[in-house]
């Protein structure tokens, strides 16, 4: 006969129905020490039958943390060091980490979904890490099923395809770096104003071109251009041949991220484009490249480090390992520097 | 009585002569686990009389492999991601410890070299990693002590420091790419060559350093200026205005990485220098970074991601986990691309 106590199912109910020790059952759901395939079978169709879940398994080993959270970054090694916009999410999370004695362990995985699936459920299965940070919220995500199902504490920097109950951080006022762009550029007297956008497969991307339209329809503009490009330098090299090519040209580009930003600038000055007289250009995140370079480039600041910093303080909590996860995180901005101002040139379009 | 067994003492010797369980001794050894101040105070005090040793220790819990490597880096967030050659060595790291299912735990500290130091010994301390990767050799450098004490795997990228026998990773012929930066500089007929170097506690600043000036007195020539800086963009545009500055100002600087490159070319074009009609500029590492900007950086590239890979490939065979720790690395190679050529504007000095 199978014990069944009443209420919620147990650990010993699962391996009293499975017909295999506590320890058994323990090793499955911790992916530690060696379990036979048809075990392991039998384990998990014992957890099914009574409804044990995954989460409750998660909550029985909560005495057996790892105090380590997870992060996968799904980037080639070039463009990761391109845009290190990773590092200052990495800081911020690192920051909060650090004082409990927690760390951080990273995974750089191809551009594949399938392998940063491969990478959580490494992770899982070894249990290797009590909780993971995810970045660029996908349209249609499927890792926060994934992730659900395979009972991990989970947090998005960032906004979640549609009503997923994930738990998210991001900013407040999320769309005033961009309209600040907008106004900014309206003021100095821009009509043609284009956009090249990051993959179309992101959340963000999505919604920072609404917000970008809906700017200049306040203007009762429309975009003379969108591109939709890819985050490298040379997608912003092919986007900006292809704008300066056309005889209605824009005065004005707005870029996804400050890498292209600066690569696009670089090559409208290679043919001769002077920015900002010609062509006036802006960036998104404010990186410490976009300083560097001249003209340094006028961007929309989004707060990296506080959203690390917030991100790492939702997965503590849920740890019980800090009681309030609240961080302020500062909303974007414009920052407005050299590769910003009015048209100085003479006027190189030609209307028809 | 106290139990002590002949020869080499064992765990369960520790745990006789404290009184407590092997169980016990395990958890104060594994950092895991709860356990009482004075309960550790005992073991601790038994492992030292008995003179069992953290690395004996280490040999009995091989079994208990963490399959984590660690990295510390010690760099501020913003410096981190304006010269993000750490980026690649991780990415290098990362693509040799995947395939075995190693994860790279990551700790980003602050500047100090005791910060450093304290997260070395805490992932010691809670037996997270089974080695760590070590990058910037410093002149005098303790970490290698400590790490012995602490009977951790150590690899080193890069030149130890005199002859520590710390296992080091490094690529062969390592003057090559400095040497033919300045063999490059010197067939463009510059004679004034200037050397922005990084922060003088690390063992290849001095290296290359003197590669610089062995390679300019091969052609009778010293250094017009050598300024000792710190890897910022603000020490970069620092050194620039102080090399322009002179009456007898150099026509070509090398600087000792990519961010200090373009920050000082930068801080050259805004004074109105043209590069490289009145100044060539060469940078070191060969970032993506050189490629984004205009004129696109002349630089020294090093194989970094090959590091990585070196590096993770001589743990894991310290590990037991390949045989064969061999990995190609890149020697050191000058990469020619706009930031380099013969002076072509009114020449700007007055020699007196």
């Amino acid at each position: 006969m199978v014990r069944r106590a009443q209420g919620k199912p147990t650990i010993a109910d699962v391996a009293a129905l499975a017909g295999v020790s506590v320890a058994a059952v323990s090793k499955v759901v911790n992916g530690k020490g060696s379990i036979s395939a048809p075990t392991r079978e039998r384990v998990l169709t014992a957890a099914s039958k009574l409804q044990w879940t995954p989460s409750a398994a998660a909550v029985a080993l909560r005495s057996a943390k790892t105090r380590a959270i997870g992060m996968v970054a799904r980037r080639s090694p070039d463009l990761l060091s391109a845009d290190p916009h990773f590092t200052l999410l990495i800081s911020g999370i690192e920051s909060e980490l650090s004082p409990l004695g927690y760390g951080l362990l990273l995974h750089i995985v191809g551009e594949e979904p399938s392998a940063e699936e491969a990478a959580y459920r490494r992770l899982a299965d070894e249990r290797r890490v009590d909780g993971v940070v995810l970045t660029e919220s996908l349209i249609g995500d499927t890792r926060f099923d994934l992730l659900r199902t395979l009972g991990m504490n989970t947090v998005l920097i960032g906004t979640p395809w549609r009503d997923d109950p994930v738990p998210a951080v991001q900013a407040t006022g999320l769309d005033s770096g961009i309209r600040s762009a907008v106004e900014h550029l309206v003021a100095h007297g821009h009509q043609r104003v284009a956009y090249v956008s990051g993959p179309e497969d992101r959340v963000h991307t999505r919604y920072r071109r609404r917000v970008f339209e809906e700017a200049l329809a306040a203007h009762d503009l429309t975009p003379s251009h969108t591109i939709v490009s890819d985050f490298t330098a040379a997608g912003a090299v092919d986007a900006v041949g292809r704008l300066l090519a056309d005889r209605r040209r824009p005065t004005a580009v707005l870029f996804a991220n400050d890498s292209m930003a600066v690569a696009g600038m670089s090559a409208a000055r290679r043919l001769g484009v002077d920015v900002p007289g010609d062509l006036s250009v802006i960036g998104h995140d404010d990186l410490p490249l976009g300083e560097l370079v001249y003209p340094q480039l006028t961007t929309v600041r989004q707060d990296l480090v506080g959203l690390g910093r917030a991100a790492a303080r939702v997965l503590l909590a849920s740890l019980g390992e800090i009681e309030d996860a609240t961080v302020d995180i500062r909303p974007p901005e414009l920052v407005v520097r050299e590769s910003t101002g009015p048209l100085t040139s003479r006027e190189p379009v030609h209307p028809t």
